[in-house]
């Protein structure tokens, strides 16, 4: 199904609309354009869940207060091999990408470096600060806790986020290998977007008030949960993100983090993320690795197809196509994300239409 | 169901049994006593897919020379946080015992550790590994690639292992938080324990030569693949296994790994293996730490229970409450495990009824 679109919006053209968007409302130039970077990126991607459609929402709690725009993050604590950041309420995307590049830097050094966060927001897609790493070569993980959205077996009700979970591994000239998943059946995210319009749900996506399957969405979040993936394994894997993101920084755990969409726009949400980078060229010659890597993906490319398939793709092989469209040709942005970026520029008078 | 038994066996009756067996072919006890404690303490979790029914395939390899009881394991490059290590073909367990405890040595060091191992065999339960570095209060990470028996979305045939994935999260006084998956939609070995006790299978654990769904579990593995755990995103976690285990290290990939079971036993399998640990009270005081495991525990524990059920787990509760029965009891094998172990036991003349 083709969502209703209006035409490509070009992706300079939109991250100059997100980046005058956000300094309306007193972020710096800088923090304005790395947030911009990650949303729009995302969008390249065909992400539109976890793109720009997010930018009302930060406006909404950066006018508030619960974001900050004026307490950078900082690193308060660190060892060679790891660093704790404090977030200080700042946009959860300018956080995350200084505490990737932090953990990028310590991997740089001794070949593996892990960065936790506290004091952090929503950071988007989990992806995006994989792919920084990526972008220089390193494998790179990334992931966060969340308001509990998801429920475990036997739970009526959720207890964990959708706690998603990121990888790149870099691919020379060839794409990176990209996964980022939700721990639960799906993304939040893509239950709004049904809400939004008006599509039905299948019966395994969230359970009801009862803990039991439903395909009535108007009852997440608030008397709904996601199912978590795989069962027990999406469960399991939520808890251990938890574990790196929180239990290790100090950040806000299950349902003491805010729930940024709908909290109080005062209140800092104070969400925990975790960020691993491994320095491949510490351990083995780059071209050997990417040859490897080649070796794989011809591997997977070549295998037989099964019945009705006509190719098989590697993970963020049709991102990578996509975002080589957008970039040539624009991005088609779905009209549930075109409808949330009107309505905010109407607020912050900025012209949204002239950007088709 | 339960498994036909007759009377339960002592831990450490079966850990004699299972090092008697291996020095028999020439492993030294030293060795014999780091596999064995491996199979054995899996049993006691009630893994018995994993436990000590693996012996003697392992046997077979140790007879055939292609499991080496004279290469050590060895540090083959490092740095400050990471090893890569060379198995030098010997035992999976003891390569991985080695591993493990390189990248814990690692992570003391610096707060998180890395260790790559090449040249191993199959590895058992990767959560044994995981498990160790909880037990000295590290965060441990554990996974392996194997021979293709996974399809990924769209393929006719396996592409990937079934590429486990395990972690431990030590809980101070509490028991760990422990999670062992494969990226399957399940492992392997229940496929063959199926096959073994006569059980039908559901149609969503395996895919046929044509790469549909089908529920003839006689077709596999030579004419089936597992399905991959919910869908893209196992075949996505299966990759970066894959890239952690044997794209960074040099160990075989996919179809060039040996097939540890059916294999000529006098090859060289290649497996690689991949193991993290992190340092918590590098990063956390652990008295803080485990006040939070606790509070995170307590609140699952109490959180509203679905309709039909009466008690949430935690991951990992289920195999510690088994492993303490089985440490006061014994180890309640089943009638398949102890099948191959009594045939095993006549081979090598060993009294293993002697045990019961």
């Amino acid at each position: 199904m083709a969502e209703q679109t209006v035409g490509r919006i070009g992706v300079e053209s939109l991250t100059r609309f997100c980046i005058e968007a956000m300094t309306r409302v007193g972020v710096s130039e800088s923090d304005a354009k790395i947030t911009a970077d990650a949303l729009v990126t995302t969008e390249t991607w065909g992400v539109h869940t976890h793109g720009t459609k997010l930018l009302p929402g930060y406006i909404r709690r950066l006018k508030g207060g619960g974001l900050r725009v004026d307490n950078p993050p900082k690193v308060s604590s660190e060892g060679p091999s790891w660093a704790l950041v404090d977030g200080g309420s700042s946009i959860g995307q300018v956080t995350s990408t200084f505490a990737m590049r932090k953990a990028m830097e310590k991997a740089k050094e001794t070949g593996i470096g892990y960065a936790g966060v506290f004091n952090s927001c929503h950071f988007g897609a989990a992806g995006y600060y994989a792919w920084l790493a990526a972008n220089e070569n390193l494998i790179g993980l990334s992931m966060a806790n969340d308001w509990p959205t998801v429920a475990a077996p036997g739970s009526r009700k959720a207890v964990t986020g959708s706690n998603p979970l990121a990888f790149a591994i870099p691919g020379g000239k060839a794409d990176p290998i990209m996964l980022d998943i939700s721990t639960g059946a799906v993304a939040g995210g893509k239950v709004y977007a049904a809400q939004k319009l008006g599509k039905p749900i299948p019966d395994n996506w969230i359970v009801g008030p009862d803990g039991l399957p439903t395909t009535d969405l108007t009852l997440f979040p608030d008397q709904a949960a996601l199912q978590p993936m795989a069962g027990h394994k999406g469960y399991g894997l939520a808890l251990l993100i938890e574990a790196l993101s929180a239990l290790l920084t100090g950040a806000a755990m299950t349902y003491s983090v805010g729930f940024w969409m709908k909290d109080d726009p005062s209140t800092h949400t104070n969400h925990g993320a975790a960020f691993l980078a491994i320095d491949v060229e510490a351990m083995t010659p780059l071209p050997n690795f990417f040859g490897r890597v080649e070796e794989l993906v011809k591997e997977i490319h070549e295998a037989p197809k099964a019945e009705g398939s006509d190719r098989i793709y590697l993970p963020g092989e049709m991102e990578c196509e996509k975002r080589r469209i957008a970039l040539r040709d624009g991005i088609d942005l779905p009209e549930d994300v075109r409808m949330v970026l009107k309505e905010m520029a109407d607020s912050l008078s900025l012209d949204f239409e002239e950007l088709e």
